[in-house]
């Protein structure tokens, strides 16, 4: 029996780091994407030196490297969304734009400012770079309520999911704990300024990679076709659950179980 | 509700390569572990340039990167089991068997020396520290035919698989397509040097990362608790099916299936 070419599953390209822990970053991308019923294929932008509770060395990947891998990827294998994660450098965002000015396909983008565990990511250069460069072929950026105030200089959400519009995202998903009140309020803008919140039960403990696993699964129906406005909902569904399920892998930020039946 | 802690997946840590088109490499044998019930943590032995047609290009790490990738890691996350996959340099070979000196648990062993593509991954020089310092912590080495010849000087299957024990591996499992019968044709020699042999219908096509999806899967049923005779058979089990579903993401070889239900 040969392959089936009607029953492949949508392609989506990661620009991803690498975790050892496996629970953020390019794993994270790589599971959720096989739930989401997609195939990854990946760009590692940066190598970390990371555990669940420490962040220690970030090692961009050479951008000449970086060009060839994406080039010689995507000519074998046509893209159907692309998610981008952490970048590491000024020099891959731009390449990575480079690669996105003709794109036909989705595009989440989860600005990593600074990892779970306090290390800071990006330089203000680098996000000077992505607000210029990214935002613009963005189809849904997914901030959590920090990034998206230090992306758009506002002081709350409503002000900074209008910014980030106005500098050329297509939507945005701003994620928010509110410990307080026992809740997660996720809130969303869509193309036409429309706005819709969503409110979750806070679970207890603190989990590494759930910003990497909502976005992954984000991409992946958008690639399968869903509207941007149900894929946002399904992501946000599907990532609740993950922490739900979350397993003790490590010592200290729990894992996301993103194989949960 | 708390993660139940003795509900908590058995952890596989991978030495392995990173492949863009997440065909082979990293992406196998996160894959493959999930679908055995595994988690999968891991230190990247080497970045490449490739697709399902052509290696362009193998960038090792940097010694001392990898060292502090893994100590890290394993300062906070236990293992169950390990999977060898592409190393790279002869540095990284020295560091994992330092890892390995006081471990006690199965390791698994995939000694890739050659990509799909025809590309030469391994020196000679690297092939001989592979041999002293990784075959005596080896539970199961998986080479296909050409690998077993090139490890042990051998000119068949039969003898090759009593030199591997003869140079330390715990197990050898030799894997070999037979063209002209229409039949793959594995075989097995256990601790205590019983042989078996194990026959599978030959599929149409070729193939990228099947022996990666393999050796993952053998490792994650080890982690798993399987004796190694049950592990071999199942991870062979598992493998044909992650073929016979293969989905044809690229234009030149297929990539295995490996969430087909």
């Amino acid at each position: 029996m040969s392959p089936m070419e009607n029953d492949t599953k949508p392609v989506v390209l990661a620009f991803s780091g690498h975790d050892p822990s496996g629970a953020a970053g390019l794993q994270a991308d790589i599971e959720a994407l096989a739930r989401a019923g997609c195939h990854c294929v990946s760009v590692i932008t940066s190598l970390t030196t990371q555990n669940t509770s420490e962040f220690k060395a970030l090692a961009p990947q050479s951008p000449a490297r970086f060009r060839e891998q994406l080039e010689l990827l995507t000519e074998d294998i046509s893209v159907d969304a692309c998610k981008i994660g952490l970048i590491g450098s000024i020099q891959l965002v731009e390449i990575i734009a480079d690669y996105l000015k003709d794109a036909k396909f989705p595009v989440v983008l989860d600005p990593i400012l600074g990892s779970g565990s306090g290390a800071n990511l990006a330089t203000p250069a680098l996000i000077r770079n992505m607000t210029k460069h990214l935002f613009p072929h963005t189809t849904v950026i997914t901030p959590n309520l920090e990034e998206a105030l230090a992306l758009t200089g506002c002081n709350e959400t409503a002000t900074a999911l209008h910014s980030l519009l106005d500098l050329g995202c297509g939507s945005a998903l701003i994620t928010a704990a509110d410990s307080a009140r026992g809740e997660v309020i996720n809130t969303w803008i869509g193309r036409t300024r429309e706005v819709h919140s969503y409110h979750w039960e806070k679970l207890p403990g603190t989990y590494h990679g759930s910003g990497c696993t909502l976005s992954a699964y984000l991409a992946g129906r958008l690639a399968r076709g869903d509207p941007v406005r149900v894929a946002v909902e399904k992501a946000q569904e599907y990532t609740w659950h993950t922490l739900k399920h979350a397993q003790r892998i490590g010592k200290s930020q729990l894992h996301p179980e993103r194989f949960h039946q």
